[in-house]
């Protein structure tokens, strides 16, 4: 048995396909949609209807090929990264996370993607739409937490993403910005453990979705994961979700091309 | 990238569209449906069902022709918003805002609607239906907020639009006036900073569907809106939303040839 | 725009057109089913499936009249009244009311009009079963009240029929007969106003289905239903709804030719 | 209009049918199985699919006999009963109730049945397991309540069966037997009235489903049901069901022949 | 009836032919990721389609062969445990039960499975992914209780298995850890009496799916495990289970063969 090593490389494999799957330029556009705030993202899960499957091979091998394009078409416009959830999440094969500064383009996108033959297939599960803001509660924490936030994820791959939407109750909402500020102090030590490990981003949904946020984690380690999501509900801050998850999306990052090849076999 | 500009433009086309949609006079009853009061508006959400999308291209593009005398038929009785959701809610495709003095005149524009062929492949997602009001609390706001709330929006395309069904607690309703008028202006208070940016239309449910609010709003700025919802969902009114959203439904306004052409892609 | 006017005049037919349906001595029948009490009520919401679209027209219209005599076959046994709901509720088409002393009459007509072609084609979505009985709360009304309530609703076509489901918490059954009765006297006394221009009836269901009560309602004017409703939200009683509607049925009167009619299209 | 007398018709065959469906040797099975604890019930609720009503009648007629010898092939280690649910409750078209002193047999039997010809257009809507005990709170019953429970039900037909689900919340289970005896001897008390004319028996469901009770009806006085159940909602022991039907199954008890037959027109 | 000895003589077949499935040195592998912690499981249920059961027989057996090619395959990466729902829980036919020390290797054998031909007619029902650890309170039982909890299972068949998904509430987390070990000792004495006859091993799932364990338990006394069931809604812990079962799977151990030939019938 050596599934630690073949691990290993396919999330090797996968970390540079991904680096290497925009020319240099779009590259630069990439980390600024990832890092800038104001940019819209759609979380878009899909399974593949009953059809799909009885169609024969040759078809699926080149509806697949229509896929490419159109991801090929908007890539000026959108940025894309997709992620294989069959196996591990009921009712759904894969997801598209897509980011722009408009979520118009983020539609016009999917509808392209949806009006091919394979997207014709396509029986879209869930969608959430969110947006990145500048972090909210930060500045108000005290200094040594603020620079433990600062530790950067290890290097190397990270196979394994996780999607957790979040709807918090009424009463975190009327709680005072210090009252919540307290509560995410606590929060943000309980994830300082995990901050090498565990590589996050968040997005605000409240009004573009029925949720407040969609928080995305990439990890090698799912037992820190695991772990931290622990330590999470372990703080005061845990009362007032009132959804968290339902559905949690774990899955494993792929390239497009590994996808539709799983999905053409 | 130019997609702030293509945007913009296609913001415009839309706006112009519906201007030019309508003969003038008709422009006229549509300024008053959707201003009086007594007016019954039903919301109904469409996915297509997977049959639609295996007919080929020209039963697609001759069906559509027939939708749109479908809704010149009925143009009389009820005026007709439609809106495209594809992409950005699951299992939806786009919904129509019909709006008229007697709700029996919306069912037979739907039944009409229903029985094309191409409304034989509709897959009736959700229906809300409301009814337009005199406003309940303004004449209770303090001068100062009576007065901003009149602010109007920003002239200019808003290409988006959000439908928010909302249904309140018991205890909400069992409040009296003074302390619903009490939350309400708490409420008028939080969304004047968004007067400018995001249009909104109330409509009242309560015995027509399993609501008691259907909140409708139009805007070029979701960030805006984003905020907007946040401010509200921090007022102690918030406490009192035993529904809000669930569906929360965001799409982008299209004419009906935009969204018929896309369909017949 | 003659919206009123058509609608008054649809509404007439159908009012003539029940009044018409029956021949004289069914007709007794008819009022006594209706005003006494211990007659079982089955409430049967349908919706077509996909495939009965895609058959031809004459197909269509030859089950409709296969309809027509299952409905024809049981009427000594059963009464049945038809409502529209498409266009105006998610997934459903129409419902039929069916009362009988013996609610194996109600199944033994359903299983006939399941097993005709058209039947074979319907979706069975909500049934409610229920049961009339002698008022409850009426004999502890103050005097005036008492009197009040007697208010017959106007004559006249009542175009629009609502259906609300509704079951109590236990906090409600538990409450003792006295606190229940000046529950019901603040309930009735928000009624008064609604009298005339809202008819209403009461089915029993505990123990028949998931549900304490069925109430069914007609009426010409859905705004005085809609404010009917809200002041009923308003009071102590509606603490207790542990479920009211989800769903709500609203659809228009229509005799079963017309709503075959327009399934035939 | 001569529906009672119909309906004790009916009823009478129905009883004299499955007095005559076994023979004298399984019948005293039969007896000792309804009664004994230690004894394993499935209820196993179906809907025929869409697709059965598509075959002819030829073929319908002769699935149905494939039917019956998976039944007869099995009749040595597991008794069964049939109820028509078609018509009363959607989605649904009928049940059937398994028992044996192994829920291995149950699972054989139904493997089988789900294996006939019939049996692949079935869709499995409900299944719920459970278990027969000796009674739990007899014991400390008062002694006229004890005797009063002894009451037999009446002879003759009772055509309707009823079928709630219960789950009791962690308040109930916590408190102690003192305390349930308490709320167990009111509810024996609220029964009482109803022992002559409705029949019942109780199964066991914890960690065999989700569910802790699985209760079994049977009447002729479906009125007294009603009156029971409100009974039951009325005593404290009430505030602790977290779910009490959901679904309530009301059918009437039909031979598998006369279903059989009902499916195959 | 001999209804016990053939369910004895069937465990005992299911329990050797367990250990018989593998190689010796893959069933010390068995061995070692049943016991170790950091191994990952992932438990998919499936139903089959109504498509396969059209298939002709001999279609379906050759899909079979192929399914346990793709079993074989990945024999060296994952073990696997396969159930029998069919008939004891709606809409469930089988689940596998997939252990190995990387989720992406249940993945990988999870895609192969579901790409075969047998696998395109798999409705994925529900899934459950998890992680095996130290055991968390064991350590703060007294010891007495400590020495009672390592009493084993008895030997011989156990055809039973259920699986209970469960998540905590927001009060358990956020309770201190002596709070947590005291319910967490109340909870290891309820369990003494059932240790003998139920299996169980426990799986941590925060943050790997919408729940926080998933408990396994097998038995031949499903009597017992109804009992140990109730034992432990008595408990303090009972009040954090925000859900417990919803699902709970009740199912038999069967080899795959087993399974395949009932699904080739």
């Amino acid at each position: 048995m050596k599934m630690i090593n073949r691990l290993a490389l396919i999330g090797l494999l996968c970390w540079l396909g991904s680096l290497m799957a925009l020319p240099s330029h779009a590259a630069a556009d990439r980390e600024k949609l990832l890092k800038d705030p104001g940019v819209y993202a759609t979380f878009v899960v899909f399974k593949m209807d009953e059809d799909w499957w009885k169609l024969d091979k040759t078809a699926r091998v080149s509806a697949a090929a229509e896929v490419k394009a159109a991801f090929q078409k908007h890539s000026d416009s959108v940025i894309t990264d997709t992620y294989l959830l069959r196996g591990l999440v009921e009712k759904a094969d894969f997801f598209v996370r897509v980011h722009s500064p408009e979520i118009l383009s983020n539609q016009n996108f999917l509808i392209d993607l949806m009006g091919t033959t394979l997207g014709k297939h396509l029986v879209n599960t869930y969608t959430f739409n969110g947006l990145s803001k500048q972090a909210n509660y930060v500045p108000a924490l005290p200094d040594d937490l603020k620079t433990a936030m600062k530790t950067p994820t290890d290097a190397g791959p990270k196979p394994y993403a996780i999607v957790v939407p979040i709807r918090k109750d009424a009463a975190w909402w009327i709680t005072g910005q210090d009252g919540r500020n307290a509560m995410m102090t606590e929060h943000a030590a309980a994830t300082t453990a995990y901050l090498k490990t565990v590589k996050r981003k968040l997005y605000h949904s409240s009004g573009l979705d029925d949720l407040d946020f969609i928080t995305y984690f990439e990890t090698a380690k799912l037992d820190d994961f695991n772990n931290l999501v622990i330590a999470l509900e372990r703080v005061e801050e845990n009362r007032h979700n009132a959804q968290f998850g339902s559905p949690t999306l774990l899955g494993t990052i792929r390239p497009l091309d590994e996808i539709l090849e799983i999905l053409s076999r």
